[in-house]
């Protein structure tokens, strides 16, 4: 039993934050300044005849407290992927718990990649909200999926498709359930996306069925609660050489009257040992369920050091401002390492 | 410090549930279909003079949700194996949470093994029961025990045994424990077994003292509480080659007027690259405490493909029936991979 | 990916136990009789220069039940330490959970190190009190810090200093952190220690703000709160080779009239493959926040016998006395391995 690896990440920085509706700074250490922290199991078996077997069990966890999960409350111990699968000519077919469909997409067309903490996309799309803004994520059903099954295209020429279904698994009824698809394209310097979903299922545990946000989640204003939710979103980057450009533009409704659209524009420069990196997402949120349309704007700007393959120091600087709410305006410090 | 081994099982089906009692069948990804999925860490050290040090340290978790432990409620981290001990001439003694009395012998005498899923036997010994049915497992005091103390006695030509002690941990009462014993024997294509024990204390956490069921089965009809189970149960299997036959028989009795008696029987026929398995358990439950004596059917029907030796499908049928419920039917389709 | 180490300790024993308040012996099984059982994830990478980073991912776990963390309650999963840093010429900097500036002075100037329930030493400054006798740890804020930053000076011929700072991370108000730090001196058969900690924050998650002490406290005879506790300490060995010695004494004082002052005397006398090992704890309690003076004088003796580098048995008798409260003695036997 050599078949195991024992891989992750620990991300932690330096902070002093202040998002929109924060009426003052807070100074923290803190846990997934560039990429959530991580770490996990994986494991593939060569079954011959071009077949393998693979699995992956991997955990979230706070670097700065040792807590597990992203958030506390509504997590599992593998909330990040609890998997397992078989890989051949005819692509992949993965059981349990693994990527929703927005996460690729997501993450792979802004520049700031899955950072839960600065990067504008994610913040917008992704980060249930705790402040006295009443923010809350655009996209429902988390990023990763449990119950799920995955079809994963094999490769051509570049273009791969992942086919998701999650089940509802309520008694007697087949028709809750959660469904997506995305594509994903890499061409030369040319990468292009798409993602659609259907969600009626919160995850990683259903605590509050018949709701797609978090149940931790602030209610919206009007008192209404979305049992479905539909997303698509389209994403493209164009390698210059001199400089990536990152471009994305999603938008979701609701079964009651609720509808976000979000663009980002990012661009990653090379410079030295790293790279400088920028992005802008802009949300638009309307429908009665909110009654006032609100807008919220997000940009950082930092700077990724590489000291190796493995380990990098950033700098970032994010301005945060949602209609209404106080100007926010954070700064962090931090390292990433990989193992 | 290369001593130590990361290894365990990732067992996930989909499936169409529908247990005795249930009203509706429910459509899942699930874990656990053959084995409970485990993850964890092992080692041993030779002292030497015939001697050696060894340890376990193994979780529970869902493959489906990436959650740990087999149920909500009451599990620890490493409620599947948390113990060091010795190991020479003398035998062995180990110390800390490890295996039941109960647990070889029901898991090596029946085809469908450690299955909590779809294994007739296990299904009546050991899954506390949640549906509108009321059935709860007939064997107390979970497959493992904390704070517990084993001396296993050396090889004696295919024949050994297994004494247990838990300790209750009640300040001034080492009257509040539990006991009991195992004996395996292995000759040829014959394997016989017996187990013995008296359970006083639940697992793997103590949530309602003075209640030998989990505190979250549902109560009996008659409102009775048992303080106090004993149970033992005679095993065989013979291995005729085209076919192995396996044969169970145990009963409890408690300190209020309860009685459960299971005889099990089971085949498993290789036949290609896997075999085909069956297995048919039968519990009388009966006693004041639950007033009309009740009786349990449940049989399943499956076969099991190696990919490999570490890799196999799996494809199982099961049929369920408790006095005056629905009759219960489940398939399961699986992929079972060990690491 | 080979830069990962998965280490750790299992030591569980076998015990009769009674602290002085305890009305009743306790028979058991428990965890960590000389050192807290863990589990954990460690790498270092060569970074050039002189320079490296390094993570550490550790548990505690309790291996009598397999529960993880010291305690119920308020614990992470990563408790024991949640970490990354730089390690140079310049010293070493580690972020996130890690040790508190009272740890090492500690563990290592007393003969049983850091056996949360059979050194004198470790009981009287860090082990939170369930029994009836009201008893606290002395010392507050935890033997491990989140959202910390500590600063480590490059070791000058034996003397190493360590800078803890632990972030509030109370929005609007920096003024609320732990700060601390400590000296280590290594010089041939001599050792010498001294720290100094100001703890307004407590640890591994603040679940009751404002009161330094756990929340899982039994409160002050007086009903007073704690928000603010300095202590400092002083420690000595000297290494006779017959017999080592250790001596300590520590002393904190609160923002309410609550002062406890500790001393400590131990030896090692090396004996076969093994040691005896003998503490003595004296605390005085003090001051309107609990009335009447308290006196705790808790005595161990023991013998630690190594079967290899890496296992040890080891049998300790432990005597305890609170004033006004039963007389505790406790005997241990039991088995610690490293992996």
């Amino acid at each position: 039993q050599t078949s195991v690896q024992v891989t992750g990440l620990v991300d932690t920085y330096v902070g002093s934050l202040k998002y929109s509706g924060d009426s003052a700074r807070t100074s923290v250490v803190d846990s997934g300044g560039m990429t959530t922290s991580w770490i996990g199991f994986k494991g593939t078996e060569d079954l011959g005849g071009g077949l393998s077997a693979k699995f992956n069990l991997t955990s979230f966890f706070r670097s700065n407290t040792g807590a597990t999960g992203r958030f506390d409350g509504n997590e599992t111990m593998f909330s990040r992927d609890a998997n397992v699968g078989l890989v051949g000519s005819f692509g992949a077919i993965s059981l349990g718990r693994d990527l929703a469909p927005n996460f690729l997409p997501s993450i792979l067309f802004n520049p700031f990649g899955d950072s839960f903490k600065l990067s504008p996309l994610i913040l917008h799309m992704d980060v249930p909200w705790f402040n006295a803004s009443g923010w809350t994520n655009s996209v429902a059903g988390d990023t990763g999926w449990s119950n799920e099954i995955i079809y994963t295209t094999p490769d051509f020429s570049g273009l791969k498709a992942n086919f998701h279904y999650q089940f509802g698994e309520v008694a007697g009824n087949t028709g809750k359930n959660n469904i997506g698809a995305n594509i994903l394209y890499f061409h030369g310097p040319l990468a292009l996306t798409a993602y659609y979903q259907r969600v009626q299922v919160n995850n990683p545990l259903e605590l509050s069925p018949g709701n797609v946000q978090p149940a931790t989640n602030i209610p919206l204003p009007s008192g209404m609660v979305a049992a479905r939710q539909s997303s698509w979103f389209l994403g493209a980057t164009y390698d210059f050489t001199i400089a990536k450009l990152f471009a994305t533009y999603d938008q979701t409704s609701h079964d009651i009257d609720l509808k976000d659209k979000t663009f980002q524009l990012g661009t990653s420069i090379p410079l030295g040992q790293g790279a400088i990196l920028a992005s802008w997402a802009d949300t638009k949120r309307s429908g009665a369920a909110v009654g006032e349309s609100l807008k919220r704007d997000t940009a950082s700007l930092g700077y990724d050091y590489n000291l190796s393959k493995r380990t990098d120091l950033y700098a970032v600087y994010m301005y945060d401002k949602i209609t209404d709410q106080t100007v926010g305006s954070s700064v962090a410090l931090g390292i990433r390492h990989r193992f």
